[in-house]
């Protein structure tokens, strides 16, 4: 019988466990859990401290019955300390500190990341937070409860930075977000963050950018934050979140190769340096499609595909990961804000020779009641034509998500911009426009070339 | 200078006049449009006949105004009496039916449809109508001011039908939707028909099938409908939504070749038999893209692609039409019910070995409040392993208009189901899961067929 251990039990692990014994049912599989929390949705975290999701048990993906009844073993509340790649025997820690060595035939290593330490005095002051763990939210959500702050300051305007703004404004507190860029959302071109700012600013959320926090200090019952440009504030709790870091402590004991930002060094079929060995999810590379080259791209959605990918090869069962887009979606109050591919600049870097146009195109025809505006920028190669990427902001009701994942499904198959005209696409008034809006930035792109053929 | 005649104006006549000015700004663009109702949304008409579109003239897609400024020559009222294709004439009648001739250089018939016309007695009596034109909808809407209906019967339950019961159902009539076949939308599966078929009953629309509708006749102000299965039923209002049929009489002055159904035999260049002459929209064949051969569809979004494509090639930028795939998507009190490609039937009879899993899947994480069940019906070769087909039916705020835009995309590229997984879908919880529900369903679709590969 093969043994298959995977560590870590997240988005990549469990994934990759269920996939292994859907392909063979006879294949030993065991998931070593750091915590007690196996296959808890960590994206829905905020959702928790919101209190749009008043029990936190609701945010497994799936119960411990269910990875049981699926065959999986669960190692809970056990922590890898060594793996020893020749002999292929993992050490082991128990709840009760104790050792033991397992014995495996494959090894997956799906460690995950943790959140950054920016260079800030201060982070470990008592009311400033990380968010990453379930252990983290319980930290939030007891300060919450316990010390009834009626403000908090989040320093970083990103995904998570942003849910958590609309979170704690739902709590009622009074919340400001640092971001240390000119824009918050980084990850979206300027033009489209000023919609996101304006959002937050709409719902009286204070954003500050161009803003590097430097220290935080205690100051009564109050937190303190200092930053560049003579930036002062005072707030009752802290939230940092700066970004996240792959964790490969445990893979640098089986002396795995680490690549980009330090995430453990993958190819496609997900395997390490090491035969046997492979790695998905926050603490591995992740091939992106258009690059073609590894990049450091933390993502359930790729966390999910590469386990299920490192599953399959570990079964025995010979895969590849076909790459990621960089498709990501996040709402923040009314909005939903959604990217897939390159943008600009990222496309300069490639090599390629971009041509971006932006556009707002309503979301179903205006006649019809309730139609809302989108926002679409498209990048396409200004030579071959080929769609690159794509930006939408709109109504978090207007199918922004799905239309960025009509783009990532064109970017998937390279695509031309004038392609997408031809893709034969739903339309009722009440949720579409004879040509969609995903066309009608299409349409554009291919006015603004000059010349046609 | 090039004199480019288009005989329509409705969605594929004024596509292709745009197209023309858009690639040859000289070419000089006449559109004989037989009404005052140029680039009007027909789509639109149950909504306008609902009260939700108040103002009618906001169905058009484009003013008068804003086609003049795009520089088409908009000739309203006339009528194309006889196309003399040698000496490339085409006699036209004025309101005071005068008779013109207009030389052409190259010309686009997009003549469209009208309403079929089943064979039941009484069609032409008072209060029975159909819908298909704006003169149409105002003969309804004048019915519904002046004489108080308080119920209707609708014969036919296809998207015009529904759309229709939904709108009569909204001004507060008893609506009855009389169908001949089994269920409601053949245009879906029967499990998926049901569902239509019980949120029309979950409010209070009274649906009848099985049923063909023989005799209409008039006793007093009520109507009374006969049918097959001892069919009686007492009704103040019919409309009649069995289809539509090609209207080809001027193009058979033309002696063009029709093909599937009557319609205007056209090749991917929207080109008839008769060279430089095209035709485009509800009157012509379609190309389809995955049985590889003409077809009648007649849809808003194909006849504006047609129109295109035939404008492009009149103004002579060769291009050719992609094909449909028969997108389609209504919206139905809470549902939107799309579907594209295939379904196992029209699989079977297309030679393939059709294998259709259904799933039930939501559309975002249940732990965010709002979440909806969708139903997805996937439909795919067994042998090849090649998708085929989806529909979806869930809430209208599920987005499921764009998620069956996902499976078009991939059915464009002939995806295998397997590689759906792969596809880098967007993903937050409050607007999908890791694996979105179209891969969910994917994934069903894969298990279901023994042996992995």
């Amino acid at each position: 019988m093969t043994h298959l251990l995977i560590i870590g039990g997240s988005d990549a692990g469990i994934s990759a466990a269920l996939r292994a014994k859907e392909l063979d049912p006879n294949i030993d599989v065991t998931v070593v859990v750091a915590d007690s929390f196996p296959n808890y949705s960590i994206c829905g975290l905020p959702f928790f401290l919101s209190g749009e999701v008043p029990d936190w048990h609701d945010l497994a993906h799936r119960t411990e019955v269910e990875l049981k009844q699926a065959g999986i073993r669960l190692l809970l509340d056990h922590t890898a300390q060594q793996i020893h790649p020749t002999q292929k025997i993992v050490q082991l820690s128990e709840p009760t500190e104790r050792s033991l060595s397992f014995h495996y035939d494959r090894l997956i290593i799906a460690t995950g990341a943790i959140s950054a330490r920016p260079k800030i005095e201060g982070l470990d002051l008592p009311g400033v937070y990380f968010l990453r763990s379930m252990m983290d939210s319980f930290g939030i959500y007891q300060h919450l409860m316990q010390e009834n702050p009626t403000s908090a300051t989040i320093i970083g305007g990103g995904y998570v930075g942003l849910e958590m703004a609309d979170a704690l404004h739902r709590r009622g507190l009074e919340v400001t977000v640092v971001e240390h860029s000119e824009t918050v959302l980084k990850t979206v071109d300027a033009s489209m963050a000023w919609l996101v700012g304006a959002e937050l600013q709409r719902h009286r959320v204070d954003v500050v950018t161009g803003v590097k926090v430097e220290t935080i200090c205690t100051c009564g019952n109050k937190l303190i934050l200092t930053g560049s440009s003579h930036f002062q504030h005072t707030t009752d709790l802290v939230i940092v979140a700066t970004g996240v870091e792959p964790v490969t402590e445990i893979a640098q004991t089986a002396r795995l190769e680490l690549g980009v930002r330090g995430a453990i060094r993958v190819d496609r079929k997900m395997e390490t340096n090491v035969s046997g060995i492979y790695a998905a999810g926050d603490c591995a590379e992740t091939y992106h499609r258009i690059l073609d080259q590894a990049v450091y791209l933390p993502l359930g959605t790729t966390a999910h595909k590469q386990g299920r990918i490192a599953g399959s090869n570990a079964a025995g069962f010979p895969q590849e990961f076909a790459g990621s887009l960089g498709t990501q979606v996040v709402k923040v109050f009314d909005l939903a804000i959604a990217r897939t591919g390159l943008r600009d600049a990222e496309a300069i870097s490639a090599g390629f020779q971009p041509k971006t146009v932006e556009i707002e195109a309503w979301d179903h025809k205006t006649y019809y009641p309730g139609a809302h505006r989108l926002h679409i920028r498209l990048t396409g190669d200004a030579q071959t034509q080929r769609l690159l990427g794509a930006q939408i902001v709109g109504h978090h009701q207007a199918e922004v998500a799905k239309r960025i994942d009509i783009f990532a499904t064109a970017l998937f198959h390279e695509m031309t911009i004038a392609q997408i005209s031809d893709l034969d696409l739903s339309y009722t008034p009440p949720l579409s426009s004879p040509w969609d809006a995903v066309q009608a930035a299409s349409q554009v792109w291919e006015q603004s070339i000059s010349g046609f053929s």
